[in-house]
C-alpha cells in the first residue's frame, strides 16, 4: 500500500504520545521517521517504528526525557541526551550547532547518553536547509570485526557529510562503516540474490557475495577493508570523548541491543567569506563534472551522493510513501 | 643504506635552501620529510623528495612565499597558501586551529592555494602531540574514477583523524580514499605480487588483484566502492567550499601535475569538559579491547590505527631510516 507523509506523521505521533511522548516530541518524531520513509530509507523509517517503540517499552527510551546543554565552551557545547528520542536529541543538537555556527562560522554539539537517530542523513539534510555545511556521526554497539580480527568488537558508526545548494538539490553522504547493513544482507537473501560485491566472510574466512554465507557468521566487512576499520575506531573514540559518554566498547558491555549512544554534530558556514556565487558555482562544476563520467555501463548514468533520495522523495510525495502491509499491520495494533 | 633522523633533516634543508626556500621554511619542511621516512611512510618522506624539487623547479611551488591568514570569524579562518611548500603551509595551519580550538573549543582553519602536504598524518600527530583531537583533509587532483565510471574525474583526497594520548601513543587514521595508492600498485607489480584484494579494474571491466592489469587501466577502486566515491566528492566540496579554492575538478583543468589545492585542518579541545582521567580511560578501554579480538589469523594481532607508524618510527630511530641508494644519489646531486 502506499499512505501519504502526513498520514504517516500522524499515526506515528499517535503512538508515540500513547507511549508518553509529549505532543510536541511525538510529532518532531513522526515527522523525522516520515521523512526517512519519503526519502526512501524504509529501514530506519516506518520499518523501524515496532522496534523504535518496543525500546520506549524495555526502558531504553526515555519517552518523557529532554536532552540538555551540559557544558558549553566558544563554538563546543556538551550534551546529555537523557535517553531521550534519538532522533528528537539528535535534531534539536545540529539546531544548536547552527546556532552556534552563526556566531563562530563552526558550531560542534557533542551529545551523550542519546539513542539511535534512525537515519543520521537526516540531520545533514536538515543542516544544508538552512544553508549549512552538516557534519556528524554516531556511534552503535558492536557489530562488526576490526579487521583482522573474526568477533565484533567495532561500531559501524554511521559518517554524515551535507553540502548545502539553494535549490534544494543538497549533495548529501550517509555512509556506515560496514560496507552493508545487516538489513540489505537480510533482504538480498530473502530475494535469493547475492549481494553485488563481498559483503563478508563465510564460516571458512573466505570473502564472500552470498548473504546466506554471512549470516551464519555475522563477520561483515568494513568499508575498504583496513581503511574502514579505523575510521570506525576514531569515529568512535572522537563522539565518546567529545560527548564525554559511552564508547562502542561501553555500549557493548550494557545489553545486547542498542542504547546510551555518542554522537557528533558539527554545522559550519560555507559563505561566510566567499564572493556571492562562489560556494554554487565550485558545487556545480564537480557535479556536472562527476555526472557527465564515461559510465561503467552503457546508459547508467553516474550519480551523486543524494541524487537517489530526492528522486525518491520527489516519487514518493507524488505516488504516496510504500509500506509493507505486515509491518503497517504491526504499527497499527501499537 | 641507514640514514639518521638528523642528517636527512640537514640533506633536505640544504638543497631546498639551495632552491630558494629560506632557511626556517627549509629546516621545518626537512624535518616533516624526515618525520615521515622516520615513521615508515617513504613515499611521502625520502621517496618524493626530487619530485618536491622539481615541481619548485616547473613554478608549482613558489620557495619564498608564506601562508597568510585573508578571513577570520570566530573559530573559522580562511587562509590562502601563495603555492609556498604545502607541508610548512599545513603545519603552520594547523599549529593556527589549534591555538583557536584554545579560544573556542574548536578551531578550523581551510587553506586554498595550497601545494601537496606530502603525508597527511604528520598533522594529525602533530595535533595529538598538543593534547588536540585533530582532522584534516585535502582534495588532489583528478585520480580516481567516480564509482560507475571509467574516467578519473574525483581525488583520492586523504582523510586524517587523531586522538592523543598523554604517552604519546596517539590513534592516528590516515586514509586515501582510494583502496590503494599508486605507489603501492607499482610497487606490488615490480615485486611481482598480487594485491591482498582488488584495487581496480582490468580492460575487460573486471576486478582484480592484478597490479599490471590495472596500470594498464588506472581505473582505481574507491574504499567501499560507492561509499568512498561518495566521501571524495565531499570531502572536496567541503575543502574547496570552506578554503575559497579549487576543487578537483578546477585542479584537473591546471596541469597534469598537482598544485593549488584546498585543504582543512580542524582541531578539538578533547579535555575541555570531561572528568580527569576520562579521555584516556576511554581511550584505552576501545584500544584494549579491539586490540584483544580474536584475530583472523592465528598469531596475527588485531592492530589499532598509527600502531604501525609507531613502531617503525622506534625501529628507525634506533638503526635510521632505510633509503634506497639510487633515491640518495638523486637527492645528492639536487
Amino acid at each position: 500500500m502506499r499512505i501519504t507523509f502526513d498520514e504517516l506523521v500522524k499515526v506515528f505521533a499517535e503512538k508515540l504520545e500513547k507511549r508518553g511522548v509529549p505532543r510536541e516530541d511525538a510529532l518532531l518524531a513522526g515527522q523525522i521517521l516520515a521523512q526517512n520513509s519519503l526519502d526512501g530509507i524504509y529501514s530506519h523509517g516506518v520499518n523501524r517504528f515496532p522496534r523504535l517503540v518496543s525500546y520506549i517499552d524495555k526502558g531504553y527510551i526515555d519517552p518523557k526525557a529532554k536532552a540538555e546543554k551540559v557544558a558549553s565552551f566558544g563554538a563546543y557545547e556538551q550534551w546529555d541526551g537523557h535517553l531521550a528520542l534519538g532522533m528528537v536529541s539528535a535534531k534539536i543538537a545540529m539546531d544548536r550547532a547552527i546556532e552556534i555556527a552563526k556566531q563562530y562560522g563552526i558550531g560542534l554539539v557533542a551529545i551523550r547518553n542519546t539513542n539511535h537517530w534512525m537515519r543520521g542523513g537526516y540531520y545533514g539534510w536538515q543542516a544544508a536547509d538552512q544553508g549549512m555545511i552538516g557534519i556528524c556521526w554516531t556511534n552503535t554497539q558492536p557489530n562488526m570485526p576490526a579487521w583482522g580480527a573474526k568477533d565484533r568488537r567495532i561500531g559501524n558508526n554511521p559518517f554524515v557529510m551535507a553540502v548545502p545548494r539553494k535549490n534544494g538539490e543538497h549533495i548529501v553522504l550517509d555512509s556506515a562503516m560496514s560496507q552493508f547493513s545487516y538489513g540489505k544482507i537480510e533482504m538480498t537473501k530473502f530475494e535469493g540474490k547475492q549481494l553485488p560485491v563481498p559483503g563478508g566472510f563465510d564460516e571458512e574466512g573466505n570473502m564472500t557475495t552470498d548473504p546466506g554465507a554471512i549470516e551464519k557468521t555475522w563477520r561483515v566487512l568494513p568499508v575498504g577493508y583496513w581503511k574502514g576499520s579505523g575510521m570506525s575506531i576514531l569515529l568512535d573514540l572522537v563522539a565518546a570523548i567529545l560527548a564525554g559518554g559511552n564508547t562502542v566498547t561501553d555500549i557493548g558491555k550494557m545489553t545486547s541491543d542498542e542504547y546510551g549512544l555518542s554522537q557528533v554534530l558539527i554545522a559550519i558556514d560555507p559563505e561566510r567569506f566567499n564572493a556571492p556565487g562562489f560556494t554554487e558555482e565550485a558545487i556545480n562544476r564537480v557535479i556536472e563534472d562527476v555526472t557527465s563520467s564515461v559510465p561503467a555501463t552503457e546508459g547508467k548514468a553516474v550519480r551523486y551522493p543524494g541524487q537517489n533520495s530526492l528522486a525518491t522523495r520527489r516519487k514518493n510525495l507524488e505516488e504516496g510513501i510504500p509500506v509493507l502491509d505486515n509491518i503497517w499491520e504491526q504499527i497499527s495494533a501499537l
